[in-house]
């Protein structure tokens, strides 16, 4: 049995319909989705394996979680830092950003790589893929297509994070990773998942992430 | 030493300025507060003590947070019943509400009591002072004045709930209350608790709750 995902094409259409019909605002949904990859990154690396962590964030929508988790990270007891190179206009992200200034949580300009900070996801790819540290992707490692998994030749051929998180569903692309699989978003309907042909992980107690195994399964 | 309390008008007055310097967003902030509250019944009852809640929702901000724990409770596997009998016009209440309806919790029009629901609160007070079940109470039991507690005399002055969930921090009518003691809301940063001249408690783990002595640490 493969494990069940959504594509990019269903994965928007879910976001929408839980956004009209669904009556959830995005500042809800971004709350619980950063507060599932929060709570992922505890199981993956408690803070009293580390607490220094990085939250690398994109100018998109799981940038936004990213945002939303690192001030969760903080208040567990993390000393995050913030990886936020091209910062969205958008109101919502503006004020995730506040949130995370009035904690004092740093914004840092340099990832692992020295140099002007101008064009910078290449080498943000270049140094995920070459980085001894274990690295936490959500949703679809950076330079990897949702659908086909990792560029087949070139920059980001053989970036493998050590986890990853999906959110609300699994995408294609999880049939192309190797590590550790955690499951997030637990707000969706049986009847939704059903519409859209997933399956909701089976979440324990209080937790808004599981980890699963490579049929879907719960570990 | 006693525990440190936040006022009526403070009270008001953090939740004011979390929203405006802050840059939090009610949806934000409701969603947190419903989590908290959820987790407080979690640790409660859990559900293998029994799945059937009846969460009591009045018009004001306290009933929102109660139709957001009400959906996490149905996710946690409890079977969630809502009585919420004066509904709010406003846009995002009507939108937690939708979200309940989409899950199948119900919505009850009876509390403990039969008869016309038309002037419920005194006949909800009634019941919940009646009760031999466990009542958990969020901020101020029902019929409580914020500062001075219970009603001196007459309807509510023995109500007395098995647990209480302060949101943010305790009011000062805690001074009056005998029972379980949870105080949620883990986003205020500690610069903000200073401002307000209360403690921010050590919460553990990922938990959005902690349960509390009389004198405000960590049970």
């Amino acid at each position: 049995m493969a494990i069940k995902t959504l594509g990019a094409k269903a994965a928007a259409a879910l976001d929408l319909e839980l956004m009209s019909t669904g009556a959830f605002s995005i500042d809800q949904l971004m709350e619980l989705a950063g507060l599932s990859v929060s709570q992922a990154v505890y199981r993956f690396q408690p803070p009293s394996q580390g607490r220094r962590v990085l939250v690398a964030c994109g100018p998109g929508n799981n940038g936004g979680d990213g945002l939303v988790a690192a001030r969760h990270l903080h208040h567990y007891g993390y000393s995050p830092a913030v990886f936020y190179p091209k910062r969205s206009k958008n109101d919502l992200y503006q004020r995730l950003a506040k949130q995370l200034e009035d904690l004092e949580v740093p914004f840092v300009d340099d990832f692992f790589f020295s140099g002007e900070v101008r064009e910078p996801f290449p080498a943000v790819i270049q140094a995920l893929q070459e980085t001894k540290l274990p690295v936490m992707s959500v949703d679809a490692p950076s330079s990897w297509d949702i659908e086909n998994g990792p560029p087949q030749s070139g920059l980001g051929s053989s970036f493998m994070p050590a986890a990853l998180v999906s959110l609300t569903a699994p995408k294609p692309l999880v049939q192309h990773f190797k590590g550790r699989h955690f499951v997030g978003g637990r707000f969706v309907s049986p009847s939704m998942a059903k519409k859209y042909n997933f399956e909701v992980p089976e979440y324990e107690g209080i937790d808004q992430v599981v980890e699963v195994g490579s049929t879907g399964q719960k570990l």
